[in-house]
């Protein structure tokens, strides 16, 4: 045999360092790449469509600002509506898995209804929130439609659920806990339509400012109005 | 001469009612029966747009609607996006007027912030409205896009002017007027994204009860919920 000079054992425990290095990364650490990759498609993607609106981004713009070119994002999407999707999804997920964790901090249904409300209002401030909230259901054509209205119900059920503890508790006056749930979503809802990150106010500030409003009413008597003298004042 | 038989001056003062009725609509009455056309169109589009989408909805599916064919469409529109503008302007137009109507009736800051919140509640439950909140700017090109932006502004200013009023009236406790007037414009406008003619509530009921909610906040003690029993109860 061939091998009949060398111990074939020996030969079988040579350590694996001493085998050639190879250019290509090992399959486990090439998916954690191509993930990686995708997640930056995704949030440019999301971040292009906050700005200039969904039907006046192409996937070539995105492709020009990630310097890459269109057949490289194929390799991550199937096409613009997925990344829509997928942008959505990634919105709804934040909320929820955010919902989840205030709920699970505990306290009562106002305390646990404030932190779901400072979650939502930190989301709706970042791309995917952002997408979220700018994107109508109508522009996700099925089966996908159906999937995000039902996350979207979860959350608001989530909402409805905490206001109608707080009135059993007696911690929040009797009401109609869809309307109020309603009243919340969209006075949150509707910083994502305005917030601007470069703006005058940092994202905890409108948190904090609208979510006293809400409280409080507009006849009540909100927290000190406060306007950040520099971007992204510490958070307060 | 032919006419020696009749006296010509006669012939000339023939009263006009004996002339043959004509078929067509004399020019003032034309441009009435053009201008009504043009409004049914444009609320066909503003309804089936916020049925399905801006995007899903082509002038094909409007022309069906209205029994008639394409080409009688762009006797009233020149495409599309021109309707699309058309409908959010008319809601900014009603909503502008709503506001002036509401102040030019007086009361104190509190009164007239009541009064314009019920204009904007109710028109964002009517498809011109819904429009205006379910259509991004981004969707409307240059440089009509300005222009949209400008009377929108003009609605956020004269919410903002009424709740400085209020403050420095006293009827309001103290409060950063732009971001109280955000989340009044939030609140009131997610109606319009939400809001089924055929649903549990009334456009009353949601109005009045969306906006004790805004003026005693979630903590307050908003009006004693109620739904309708059947569609579009007395306004209550």
């Amino acid at each position: 045999m061939g091998t009949s000079r060398t111990n074939p054992q020996a030969a079988r425990r040579a350590p694996r360092a001493a085998a050639p290095a190879s250019p290509w990364a090992q399959a486990p650490a090439r998916e954690a790449q191509r993930e990686a990759k995708r997640n930056a498609v995704l949030s440019t993607a999301a971040q292009m469509f906050t700005e200039r609106g969904f039907h006046a981004t192409s996937l070539d713009d995105i492709a020009a600002r990630l310097h890459v070119s269109k057949p490289t994002l194929y390799y991550y999407v199937k096409n613009k509506d997925e990344i829509l999707l997928e942008c959505v999804k990634k919105g709804l997920h934040m909320t929820l898995d955010g919902i989840e964790a205030s709920r699970a901090a505990g306290g009562n249904a106002v305390d646990q209804l404030r932190a779901c409300m400072l979650v939502y209002a930190d989301i709706v401030t970042q791309p995917f929130g952002m997408c979220l909230i700018r994107i109508g259901d109508e522009e996700v054509p099925e089966p996908s439609r159906t999937e995000l209205r039902r996350m979207k119900s979860e959350i608001d059920l989530a909402f409805r659920r905490l206001v109608a503890q707080g009135v059993q508790e007696g911690s929040l006056s009797a009401c109609d806990p869809k309307m109020t749930a309603f009243v919340i979503a969209g006075a949150l809802s509707w910083i994502g339509r305005w917030y601007q990150p470069e703006g005058e106010y940092s994202a905890a500030q409108v948190a904090e400012q609208c979510i006293a409003t809400l409280m409080h009413g507009v006849l009540g008597a909100p927290a000190a109005p406060a306007k950040r003298s520099k971007k992204r004042a510490a958070s307060d």
